[in-house]
């Protein structure tokens, strides 16, 4: 029973549910459906989907969500990069606004699901610990402007392509003439008026003695005003007639029950984006599910975080969406407006049930222009190329794995982009610790403490080289200690005759570390010098207790540093009365 | 001139020769290029191409170590497993026996050296790091396996193929009813005859009196005599009219002037084998030189076998080679034979080169299952399923490294399955430090030591957590330790005010895992319990110096645990005098 309640945070709180949390909850849910219609049927233009997939992504996977995530705040939906990616997958295997295409939308958002529920069934989230923080950075930034690029079309009017900037730009310049002017003139007035709420208008409001709160909601409110304006211009002045694209009829319906395609040809192929698609939309979901929770000292639960995302996908795959998550802007919206639980983005998801069935006559007015620069306004927010700069201070593989994925993501798309970010980081990483860190140590004299000889005044003895190796020794280095050991021994041949290495960093050595410590351990006898260690840290002493290692070891497992040197240097002073 | 001299390794061990090595060399060359003979045959054989490309292989390729390379020992020429490589990698673009299979072979030695000129120059010897000796050990092991198998129709004298072990054996066994008694004959005679000497012949003449080392070089004599036995039987009884497949004509002269096929479709395909070749080839050569080196208390300069090897292969691709590396039988002959300088392989490559114009005719009558019979010999010698037991018992991770290599090289091939081993154990590594092992600790009581709290009888304060990280912070791990004090702090919410993060064992910390700090730092903050460091490392602090984090660190940065100690947990008792 408890491992079942563990799959339905519900229970954890539902039974403490009271009438002041639904106030809450109500309002927060409000607020949240008001910012949402827009914002859905922009994502879904943005995925090349038909407006009203956007309102039905947002309504199911909601629900599901409520029912199975463990965060208080999350709102799952439609969002710019997981869109982004959804036109680029499914741009591959079929043409956009057609059948096949809405299917393949679906089938995404299946496997997608799918792979979540799996990867939080096996408790995996940890594999997403693979994209480091500059990757993500980088990829989010570059994604931004490929999707400002991709909107600037709609902006003018003009009908352009491509899925790299250099592609779309060549695109729009191409078709630079046929810019519609009445078309550009509503884009670039909403751009300008979105920017104006945003920079001149809380300002103004706080000004005017609203308090900073409802200042804030009423900025946030500008796309819905710039909607409702726009829509009705377009209805008030016939736009359609001269020649502004509109969104056009929008079926009035719930959610439609829907099946996604499941041919395995199409799977096959899709199957490698939904993968990416779901990681990504996993890790932006959990670090915005975090930081909201840690502001309340609330917890949340990746693994169960994986299994509210895919269902809500799953969701998706059945009701006419597309791959969901959670995102950033609408979760901060829902937690700000005093979303309590879950049951918010319930309440969420009957508004919008509610608009689908009543608004969407109204929606038919809609220019694309204004949906298009709602998008632009919103995704460069997301775009913030000083990553590159605190990188680049900070250390030169973050900065090499950000700068590889912002350039591959704007050059060759956001596939190659973000994999390329993942493999480069990992092997970054790796390549660092090729050349460990291995310092020559002496005691500082008087103590028990030893130190590098070449950074503080310590008491050294000929007969004896002592290393401190300041990584974990596996394949990608053992050969760098061998090495460095050895060539240091050919400097001076004669004179060492014992070699200690000091383990104190060493977390792990091994199986090809363990040969060639094997190997530098007959090497070192051949010339007659003993190999010792001190400080073994005890993992690492319980796997060498099973080898023949230890047995064949010329010198001995000293457990401290003072221990090696009071055995060895005494002794080899004498040998040596220099 | 030093720079240019360092490539240059001659003008080392050229001032000192003298009459004394010259002897020395000079018998070690007689007894390598008896050693030669058949292996070269066999291993063009072995790689599908006609044997006299093997005889080629080995004369313009050791000259051109002997000047470039850095081991005095090392014997350059083809070796089994690059042969087999050569074979699945021309396989695919060629059809064996064509004059497009042998001048693809020319393309793949002319790549590899390219490549591994390259890497020298730019001294990237250490990107062979990323083999780890248990794939290497397993991929060798397999490579056997499938060497054996590819050897058993010449001889059985039936015609089958394959690439994967099955594919063979079932090739075999719908061949069966082909089997040629007299080939198979000759074939098993002659295995059981070089495993009798192998096994018996030693002991024996030992017994009778012989000296150790003579008995050894008799007993390695054997492929000679068996080759030199079959190949007069075959001439003597006419054994080609009774249907034994004999060698046949083979060009009497010595290396040719050819050029590989440079067309960049073929240079195309051959890139990423030839890169595999090269590295593979690298590692086994330069296992074998240091190894040899280190008992005579000499080094190699890894990055210069680099040019070495390189420049072997270029010579190997204009003299109608195919691609080449430094041989462990052959060049621990050259050394047990007295080699002294890298003169001992340009006095064997005159051996083979006077031996391509006078003893071709011979070669003739040479029956192709004796070479197939000293193949399998010589590689069941490689054969040592003893890693998989070795690995079991030390550590999981390297296991599986080890089992996935043999077994994708045997069921999917020698490409698929070394590749996979080297993406495997990258992943391994990296996957083990994702969950870092992180020990509570709490101070030894009376000194200065500070130690696990669940292995030591040890001193806590309720106020203070003592965190001590045995890893590097980077993004894999980042999150793991953010969730884990996160958690921890929420079982004793009220109780703990100080966190101490005790970093001696932290050798990096990586942007990722900076950002992971900050917010930690903050969450920290909102629920009013500090954040400390303590040992920090030299180099992970000159770095973090840099950084808003120390100024926005709710705590302090203790030189080492006992001050923090000192300062935290005084303060902490008169705050709670429990």
């Amino acid at each position: 029973m408890a491992d079942f309640k563990r799959y339905f945070p519900i229970f954890d709180w539902g039974r403490t549910y009271d009438r002041r949390a639904l106030g809450h909850d109500l309002t927060a849910a409000v607020i949240v459906t008001l910012m949402l219609i827009p914002q859905s049927l922009a994502y879904a233009l943005l995925a090349g989907l038909p407006p009203e997939a956007g309102i039905y992504a947002s309504i199911v996977p909601i629900l599901l969500y409520a029912l199975f995530g463990t965060s208080r705040a999350l709102a799952v939906g439609p969002v710019a990069v997981v869109s982004l990616l959804t036109a680029s997958t499914i741009g591959q295997v079929a043409e956009a606004g057609t059948a096949s295409y809405a299917a393949a939308a679906l089938t995404l958002a299946f496997l997608s699901g799918g792979f979540l529920v799996l990867l939080g069934l096996f408790r995996l989230g940890f594999l997403a610990n693979f994209l480091s923080h500059p990757v993500i950075a980088g990829f989010i930034t570059a994604s931004g402007v490929l999707i400002a690029a991709s909107q600037l079309k709609h902006v003018l009017g003009v009908s352009a392509d491509g899925h790299t900037l250099i592609e779309m730009i060549l695109s729009l310049v191409t078709h630079a003439g046929d810019i519609h002017v009445l078309t550009a003139a509503i884009g670039f007035g909403v751009i300008a008026a979105l920017f104006g709420v945003r920079s001149g208008l809380k300002p103004l409001l706080t000004r005017l003695g609203l308090n900073t709160r409802l200042a804030d909601f009423i900025s946030k409110a500008g796309p819905v005003v710039a909607v409702a304006a726009t829509t009705a211009l377009a209805w008030g002045f016939d736009l359609e007639a001269r020649g502004v694209a509109l969104v056009g009829a929008v079926p009035q319906s719930l959610p439609p029950l829907t099946a996604p395609d499941f041919s395995p040809e199409l799977m096959r192929a899709l199957f490698i984006p939904a993968v990416l698609i779901s990681i990504i939309g996993f890790v932006e979901s959990v670090s915005v599910a975090k930081t909201l929770a840690a502001k309340k000292r609330q917890r949340i639960d990746p693994d169960q975080e994986l299994i509210g995302l895919g269902a809500a996908n799953l969701g998706a795959a059945f009701t006419g969406g597309y791959p969901v998550t959670g995102g950033f802007a609408r979760s901060v919206v829902n937690f700000d407006a005093g979303a309590q639980t879950p049951a918010a983005g319930a309440f969420t998801a009957i508004g919008l049930a509610l608009a689908a069935i009543s608004l969407t006559p109204l929606i038919y007015f809609l220019p694309k222009a204004t949906l298009a620069a709602t998008i632009i306004v919103a995704v460069l927010s997301l775009v913030n190329f000083s990553i590159l700069k605190s990188t680049w201070r900070y250390s030169t593989s973050d900065f090499i794995a950000v700068f590889a994925t912002i350039l591959l993501t704007l050059s060759l798309g956001v596939e190659v982009g973000v994999a390329s970010g993942v493999v480069l980081s990992v092997l970054l990483h790796i390549t660092k610790t090729f050349k460990p860190h291995i310092a020559e140590v002496g005691r500082v004299p008087g103590t028990q403490h030893f130190r590098n000889i070449h950074r503080h005044n310590v008491e050294t003895t000929p007969s004896l080289l002592t290393l401190r190796i300041d990584e974990s020794l596996y394949f990608a280095n053992a050969n760098f200690l061998e090495d460095m050991i050895l060539n240091r021994l050919s400097r001076d041949a004669n004179t060492i005759q014992d070699v200690v290495l000091m383990c104190s960093a060493v977390n792990e050595v091994d199986y090809s570390a363990l040969e060639t410590l094997e190997t530098l351990n007959t090497q070192l006898s051949e010339m007659g010098v003993r190999l010792h260690l001190s400080e073994v840290k005890g993992p690492v002493m319980d796997k060498l207790k099973h080898t023949h290692f230890l047995k064949a070891l010329s010198g001995e497992v000293f457990l401290s540093q003072h221990d090696a040197w009071a055995a060895l240097s005494a002794g080899t002073l004498q040998a040596n009365p220099a």
